[in-house]
């Protein structure tokens, strides 16, 4: 983390003035009359609050015109928290300019890839290349600093909200010339773009820099590493709105940490592994998938990848939701209990602190149907009592704070190699690389086995089994990596369509996994995309979906075949041992369902034991204090109680467990041994 | 209506000059040779027409260059009419614009939400607040009123056409001036819209007028009440441009009355409210849904909302098909009878003129394969034998002319809460309010009940019933008014996702039915959607869709229990007394199948007969007279006879039916009693 | 053909140099070092080619500043091809400018209908009406055909590629301007244009030629005939773009044929009669689609389309593929087999050369995952072994060329009729003009009846049988050609919605089907569309689907009847007899399987033999030689042999086969009788 070492923001393992769990959410008290705010603080202490974010979108309020500032209101929000005992976590307000701003500056909104300018009047727009922006965040920055950097309330800056979010990229002529000028910093040459972008193809030559514009919609498939750069460009240039403010809070108010909050597994378009590198803490935003029936799933993965972002170390839950959202199609309440076993999933994967998005729900604007910790109903509300005894429990878990995380498996994750993936005119739209992903995290959540994420060049060698489920751009450093950890004794699994290209989305030497093909000794001929709901039959009984590849042996062994489709009577699964370690290829779609007859074998051999007899929806994740002391998490998804083979205590009532303890349906008990 | 005391357009209950119900349709003679006009005078006498429309999209004809006037061949087509006794319709051809006024102004071209900014050669699309066509419209209104204001065979004025189709809303500048006169007018200073648009959230507080603009697209959800208000903007903007005109033509002709042809339930846009206050005659367009099988249905509702929009009074169907559209996907024809039905379903709900769009079928254009009286087969056709026979139908039928319909029941439609519910992120897309109003109404269909809309604040003392299955945004002024209906012995059923939001579409304070809690004495605690093709067991052996929700009584009975789902074993449908009067609430949403479990008790208590022994399939409708007289007109839908029991005179044969009467599969048979 | 007989390109009935069937591809060695082109060459012998495109895609490197001009590289691989004997298909680069062109030339970036502007950075993409483009595009081919035009290895010039796609019109004010000049020389006179589309349909009269602009997107449906209009002259601008570079070429480089590469069915905005008219010699590019689960009759369709543009001439296959291709929704690849009876279905329907797009796979770029000659494996892979042994059949096949194909049907086609039916607001979205096409095609082709395509105005009196599946638009002229046909004995079957619009899309007097009601002796009262998925019961225990008529017969007998829907009772299916003709009429849809109850009486009536005993899937075509030689080619798409009744010797094996052969499965044999 930047510049860690020298400030020791987290040498207590935890934020300034933070002593518990943090607890608490993102409070917006500029949308309520000054007399709701007493009932705040004291609704606040009931439920057992310790930390809220504020400020977040108050720019037009602090700043009503240019470079004249308002802080009256925010001076008394703060004081009043700080009498309460609530930490604060203070926004810089630049993810919305003041509409002055865009009066003085119209040609700052984002232009979309088919031209289109987006209007103001919404959130996070603005193109990201802009002086004007910069000018104007780094002055409200300033004063904000300045203000309240010494505040002894505040614990930690929040800059901006959720970058990346609605829009990432702007295709405006400010942006292409900046855009220019981060190519001329990673190719130095025009001949070295050329070649890199392949622009001998379709005649698109550049001669002078200033012939490279952004890869706006054209008539047909642009030049696709082309729009991989801009990718990476534009994920650069949101960095450099972050940093940018960074280093003034560091600045001008050292000692307190400076953190954004992610969207795991929600925006695509920013790569967590370069923002998490600048953050002082990690803090990440997670919200349910309401149409995935198995969403408990989709917020683990978003948890454990959370955590890898962070390294390992404890980070903060910045927004999740007291029940439904109101931005998806069908917004569905949470049920009884079910946020309480969120939030110590979350919790149990490395979180320690639990923040909800928003504490009082709004009566107007975009969110006012987005469920809050405080509901429309009020305190007497399902919702409030739930968010109380919430506060209680984490309210008994000081001993968890810094405690950490051990995974058996990683997963490969690399968001440069899904944004290639995810361009046009890919063999087969129904290659999903993320819910690959998802359907090889699944079958090891199902199998209670606990998962870090990587980055394919990151030191694997403490992980007994390694998945690369969907490694479609993988770099000569990264096959070195690979090939190296195998060659450690390691068990590498890795799924179809990997190793196809490398950083310019060019297709390595060598046929269709040119990169990994001396690594798993067999290579992939040809692509067999299948038909829509296409199926092929494997041996074992077991179907693959989507896809199939026509594999030459070349010293691996075969695992399973195809029983029919285009590559009938050919490999589909293979392994090729190195030393101690294995590398499998499996050429087809799995789903979790069918899965394990692929990983369990590998599992067995890596030495990772898997207990059979635990029901699969009994989420347990461990966390591990320094002095070896052990904390179980045991989530009962089911509506039937699991009896769990544990010997310790449990923590929230002090209940001592010989050998075996009931988790009742829909709850979490938490057992230290 | 506007200034009708003053002109008493209406006194004679009928248009000046005709005499018997109205019937012909859109004539547009400057389409064909005029050797072709005098065949259409011919046939038209054959067919009994004797009101036609004319000269809607002939502004390039009549104004072929600014100022310059061409009317020669308009006083050929009237005289020609006239001489052959048909009452002419004269349209003002405002809703298409010369190719002149484009060229001069191309910026009045209407700019849609994303920034596309239409071509002309189409109809109806032009910015509403520009000063260009305010001048050009009124020109050639007033040339028209003063070559024809006393011709005498003109009885009507129709204005422009179809006001708010295919456009509504124009984003331009000119339209976003416009729209800051409008909220000044509406908010006298900044600190009033802002907090009415509750600008604090997402930091959108505005400091001068100039800073405020269009709703247009941003990256995500704009602010909802700005998107309200532009709504309602655009609507009083287009309400202006009918206004301008018609005040031309009240000057100048006085005595001729004034209309525009609505689209009651096509055009989501119109807030008819406030345009039925301007007419000075109901005029409303109506055409079949090919896809609903049971389209009878949606055009009964249509026209009894047409109705109620006349306040009572005889209304125009200004144009339907004689057979198929043809700007559905699937444009069916139809059947034999059918539009004989149609037009007399229409009669029977109020209305005194059935005219079709059009007389002749268009060789050319973009609506050639639009039906006509006279279809592209010619005079020999079955389509021109039915409307022969309608003709013949319509000219025995004076004596209904002027007669009422009286309802039993009245359903609360109001454009500002469907508009606002039609708004991003709300709770569940799958919850339209339109098709909540048309499951009650089907029910009461199939009942035989005769069913008049109603604006929430209007007088609702008259109706034993009043359902609001859709009522989202309820102001104070209207709940005063529901809760006074209730006191006097009214019976009332509120629909799911009821009086949550005010005027500026802010939660009401106090849960999600904040509104109508005191009045339903149940609380909604959360709203619960559910999941894709969900649905929820009810108490009944019924079934609930989209939509449950967790209530709390303060008073009402449980009527209904779900069963299942996210709110099993908690009140469904609630019921309290006031008085003599009864509040009802359904939780959840109910298909006609089933809401008779819910509504049949309520017709019940308020003293509505349901006669079951008819079939759900013979339309059965009553118009009284001033003088007590009923014409009760039966329409049977079915393919079997249907044996009605009445007493009375066949207004057609001069049959008398004593006691039974029977109605052939497929027809119509009206009766004086 | 263009200057054809002047030059007389085509004497010897193929290409200048070139003695065998054609095979080879598009070669891009640019986008390889230098050191790759020896391999290449030396595989290029190993499987056979003897003609290559390159520099299709060349202008940037070409020309890399303006006026600039390096031909170096291009010079030494065309000496590279002319020392392998490998003919050269030369092409003009005009497809893909140079980005100095667009930097110079912002403003010839296409239009799109909605005013979006069009980034370059793909290809094919300009305005066609651009003088800059004009210019530059001559420049570059002036250039090419002076160094080029006496090279010993040129036998081919390649005008551009695919014109057409992937954007065929420019809706800028440039081509606004060039569009009015184009409506002048065809209407004379506005009042003409007046008359031709209509425009006193919805006051579009236009008095001034400035007033006339594109049909861009406006509210609702525009003009359709001003559409119509605009999509013929987008054609000849197009078109106009070739003829400015073959002229030069022509007179430049005399005696090398020029063509332009069609895509016969996958480029609908390409009117390719007109074309074909210009081309030296008719060349085509193919692709299978891939969802089609018999894609080789859509293959069989294509080819015989292109060899009717070709006048039956032989034609060039210049693109098709050796596997899958990368810009389908999901890209199969071919199976073994497969390419080899793609390649000789097009040689049997007269294509004398078969290449591929392209030799080698691309390891960069948009189409990288699109396969070649020489895959991403290399030479050792199945598809390079399979291009080997096609280039080695294809060697031995020198006695097919020039030989042509005799059809016993045509079908019409024609590209007018397609656009004007493809507008909106026809009556029904499910009535596909191509799709009823390919239903009675198929039925042929499962018969074994070999078909032409025709325009309807040209001359059918050599066919049998003529079939009109889709004939919207038919002029005067066209109605008096198939009148004349069935008068001179023909028999030819209409479908649905035929004759119902003139050129103008103006509907035709006299009821649905003007045109053709006198030759088809009945008449067409009302269309009657289907729900979606809606059927029709006819006699015969038939289906229809998506559309019934209502017919009156005036004089045609009944031959089948519908049993239920909209017509129940009336005729579905007609014939009148004329002289020795007859004429069907179909007014409804009927599939392929069930087209034979229909086609089969008049097959047999028209003296066309179908040998019923054949599979439907063996695909059996002859070409005839001068000398009366037939060469039958028997491609069994089965996965089970044929045993096929045949004399004659085997082309392949010079095995003789007397009476009886057998085609394994998945094999094509050619035998000479």
């Amino acid at each position: 983390m930047s510049n860690q070492s020298d400030q020791s923001l987290l040498k207590d393992g935890w934020l300034p003035g933070v002593k518990s769990v943090g607890f608490g959410g993102d409070y917006n008290p500029e949308q309520w009359p000054e007399e709701v705010w007493a009932e705040d603080l004291d609704l606040m202490r009931r439920a057992g609050v310790n930390l809220v974010s504020i400020g977040i979108f108050s720019w037009a309020l602090l700043e009503p015109r240019p470079g004249e500032f308002d802080f009256g209101w925010l001076d008394r929000v703060i004081e009043g928290l700080h009498g309460a005992g609530v930490r604060v976590d203070l926004g810089t307000p630049t993810t919305v300019p003041p509409a002055w701003f865009w009066q003085q500056n119209p040609h700052v909104r984002p232009v979309l890839r088919d031209g289109t300018v987006l209007a103001t009047g919404s959130r996070g727009i603005c193109c990201p290349s802009s002086p004007e922006y910069a000018e104007a965040s780094v002055r409200i920055t300033t004063e904000l600093a300045k203000r309240y950097g010494n505040h002894p309330a505040v614990s930690l800056w929040h800059v901006h909200n959720e970058y990346g979010a609605p829009i990432s990229e702007c295709y405006c002529e400010v942006s292409a010339a900046s855009f220019r000028e981060w190519l001329k910093a990673r190719y130095g040459t025009l001949d070295a773009l050329n070649a890199a972008w392949g622009t001998a193809f379709w005649g698109q030559t550049y001669y002078e820099w200033t012939q490279v514009g952004t890869p706006a919609l054209s008539g047909t498939s642009s030049n696709p590493a082309h729009r991989l750069d801009f990718a990476r460009f534009s994920n650069e240039e949101l960095i450099g709105c972050f940093t940018r403010e960074r280093d003034v809070l560091h600045e001008l108010a050292p000692g307190i940490p400076v953190t954004t909050n992610f969207m795991a597994t929600n925006c695509p378009s920013m790569d967590l592994w370069k923002w998490s590198a600048e953050v002082d803490v990690v803090a990440n935003d997670h919200y349910l998938t309401a149409a995935d029936p198995l969403s408990q799933v989709g917020l683990a993965l978003d948890a454990d990848l959370t955590r890898s972002l962070a390294g390992g170390r404890p980070w903060i839950l910045m927004e999740h939701s007291s029940s439904a959202v109101n931005w998806q199609p069908r917004n569905l309440a949470k049920r009884p209990g079910e946020m309480a076993r969120n939030s110590l999933s979350h919790l149990a994967r490395g979180a320690d602190a639990i923040l909800f998005f928003q504490w009082r729900a709004s009566r107007r604007g975009a969110e006012k149907f987005h469920s809050a910790m405080l509901p429309h109903a009020g305190a007497n509300s399902r919702v409030f009592g739930e968010i109380t005894q919430l506060g209680a429990t984490l309210g008994d878990l000081d001993a968890v704070l810094g405690s950490r995380v051990r995974a058996q498996a990683a997963i490969l994750w690399d968001w440069e190699s899904f944004w290639a993936q995810d361009l046009d005119w890919r063999p087969s739209v129904d290659l999903a690389p993320r819910q690959q992903v998802r359907e090889y995290y699944e079958r090891l959540w199902r199998d209670h086995v606990t998962v870090d994420f990587a980055h394919p060049t990151a030191d694997l060698s403490g992980y007994p089994v390694v998945l690369a489920p969907a490694s479609y751009l993988l770099t000569a450093e990264a096959v070195a990596n690979l090939t190296a950890y195998v060659e450690g004794g390691g068990h590498l699994v890795v799924g179809p369509f990997s190793g196809v290209v490398d950083q310019d989305d060019a297709v390595h030497p060598g046929g269709w996994n040119g990169a990994v093909r001396d690594l798993l000794q067999v290579s992939v001929e040809e692509v067999l995309p299948l038909p829509a709901e296409g199926q092929v039959a494997l041996t074992g009984d077991l179907k693959g979906r989507i896809w199939a590849e026509d594999l030459q042996l070349l010293g691996a062994e075969t695992i399973l075949e195809y029983l029919d489709g285009p590559a009938t009577g050919r490999a589909a699964v293979t392994r090729r041992t190195l030393g101690a370690g294995t590398a499998t290829y499996v050429s087809t779609v799995l789903d979790h369902q069918v899965l394990g007859a692929v990983l369990d074998p590998v599992l067995e051999r890596a030495g990772v034991t898997v207990d059979r007899d635990l029901p699969w929806d009994l989420e347990l994740v461990s966390r591990h204090a320094e002095d070896g002391t052990e904390y179980v998490f045991a989530i009962n998804h089911a509506t039937t109680p699991v009896d769990l083979r544990v010997d310790g205590t449990d923590l929230l009532t002090g209940e001592t467990c010989a050998g075996s303890a009931k988790i009742p349906a829909g709850s979490v008990r938490i057992f230290r041994r």
